[in-house]
């Protein structure tokens, strides 16, 4: 093994040991990490790619919010079906040439939102890598038995509903992409996305949610991604889609990154009609946008008009 | 979502479906892979790097040996814990001009391994990427509660052992780099290892394992992550150490590959000198190299003369 992944390693394990304590769980050190599933739950497992120059760009995000989006990315998966996250492993591929600051600034992020959801780091791969920084996250989650949420339970009336605000983190790249520099303060939905675990724990407990899906792709894609799992469609209004705002001023963004645009990490999810949802739950704010067809299509209602919604697909960096 | 990253996925859906059935994991189409573990078992999680030029090369290895290879890795660390294999999970990311015949390929090499210990492949991620084929495999597996090999249960006066042959991968890397073009067939070693899942099993049952590790990072090296999780030293004959042969005419490797050479995915394994261990597990041989020893140094001994066991460390395709 090359002293720089040695480091890395021992980087890992001090990081670890920092992290959030989780008796039921160990691992450093072996081959595997150790997990004791709680009975009468099921394991959630989720595994996401965080890759230099496709997810994140070093010149646009400082090391903290690296390790944030990275960890970020897991945890939403989970929170979208409802689970609560346990713990997780980080594969990890560095070049040999980043500074040993970055790592460590890297992990002070991915730690720091760990420790707030329990989540500690068990274990998982270094390598040097030629390309960049590779880093692929997996997080274990639990839920109790039968009871994950599922993007294939939504009925036709059942009403849509989105949590938060959507489009800033995409308009933010945008601002990235167009050379401007910006203050990640300023931009916390881009650079520090927030995964609603909390949320998605409510609506499991009070039954509340037929389907839900996390916001990572874009609103028009995972709604699509709910339908077609479901075998219905839906129609959206489009005055209600709740649009973030931006920068110190806080300005609205434009409905179409709230429509298309990826990695706001807000939960969609369907709810029958008879159920009542909360308009704020766990201090995030709940909106109505839609309604599930029995027809297979995507509808989004303007100015009275009706349009249909196409997937836009979210790629990333790439342009 | 670009086009080929939801051809990706329906190559995966496609091949998962395909793969062995397992009624109480699934997963691909939703946020997350779930997973029910059996009562009175813990979960073991392992996750493995293969990059493109640091664990493959892509002129050097068909397809199938580069899937059959990056879940051998994971399934090898689940056989180093005592663990039965159950699920997978794969992140892949591929350059836009990989022909799909590749990616079909390794999924065939992938999953052809995956059919033989009924491990299915429950979901991952996909992505674009610009520097080469990388893939990170997850692998799922369960052990009875509290019965998990690690690495730090090894005593003085435990035998240590090591199953199959060494070194033939490592020699078989050797002749790639000196340009040589192999026939996969001629080379398994290297190109198909097969990881130890039912001598692991054998030995779990038995209770003849004190401490275990696959030898992923070569012999000086694993056995030192052993001596030093367990605060103990060893002592190993040369002569005893079985030592690979490759090619065609089965020619026998040089010692060095043996001690030093990385990704044999044989297990050592430490037992204490009570237990009777028999020379042959599921059909594989077992031979006994050497012993732990109080003094916690590295020794190996060699014509009637003992030197110090260096662990050299394993640094995959750098030279």
């Amino acid at each position: 093994m090359p002293l720089r992944e040695k480091a890395l390693i021992a980087r890992i394990r001090r990081a670890a040991a920092k992290g959030a304590s989780n008796r039921a769980a160990f691992g450093i050190g072996d081959d595997c990490a150790l997990l004791r599933v709680p009975p009468a739950q099921d394991l959630l497992v989720t595994t996401d790619f965080s890759l230099e120059g496709i997810h994140f760009r070093r010149d646009w995000h400082p090391p903290e919010s690296v390790g944030h989006r990275c960890l970020a990315r897991g945890l939403s998966d989970i929170a979208a079906m409802g689970g609560k996250p346990r713990a997780a492993l980080l594969s990890l591929a560095v070049p040999a040439k980043l500074p040993q600051s970055w790592v460590d600034r890297f992990f002070r992020g991915l730690l720091r939102l760990g420790d707030r959801f329990g989540v500690s780091l068990l274990g998982g791969d270094t390598s040097q890598s030629k390309a960049g920084v590779l880093a692929d996250i997996v997080v274990l989650g639990t839920v109790p038995l039968g009871k994950a949420f599922l993007r294939s339970g939504a009925r036709p009336g059942d009403r849509i509903y989105v949590t938060g605000e959507l489009g800033a983190a995409s308009a933010t790249l945008n601002l990235l992409f167009s050379g401007r520099d910006l203050r990640a303060a300023d931009y916390r939905a881009h650079f520090y996305p927030e995964p609603r675990i909390a949320v998605a724990g409510f609506l499991r407990e009070k039954h509340l949610a037929s389907a839900m899906i996390d916001l990572s792709d874009g609103l028009s894609t995972d709604l699509a991604h709910i339908c077609e799992e479901s075998g219905v469609g839906a129609q959206v209004r489009s005055e209600t889609i709740p649009k973030g705002s931006i920068g110190k001023s806080r300005q609205e963004i434009d409905l179409g990154f709230a429509l298309d645009g990826g990695e706001d990490y807000e939960l969609l999810f369907c709810s029958p009609r008879s159920k009542r949802v909360p308009r704020r739950i766990a201090g995030v704010k709940v909106t109505e946008i839609g309604v599930i067809t029995r027809e297979q299509r995507l509808r989004l209602q303007r100015n009275e008009k009706t349009f249909t919604l196409k997937p836009q697909g979210w790629e990333h960096f790439k342009r």
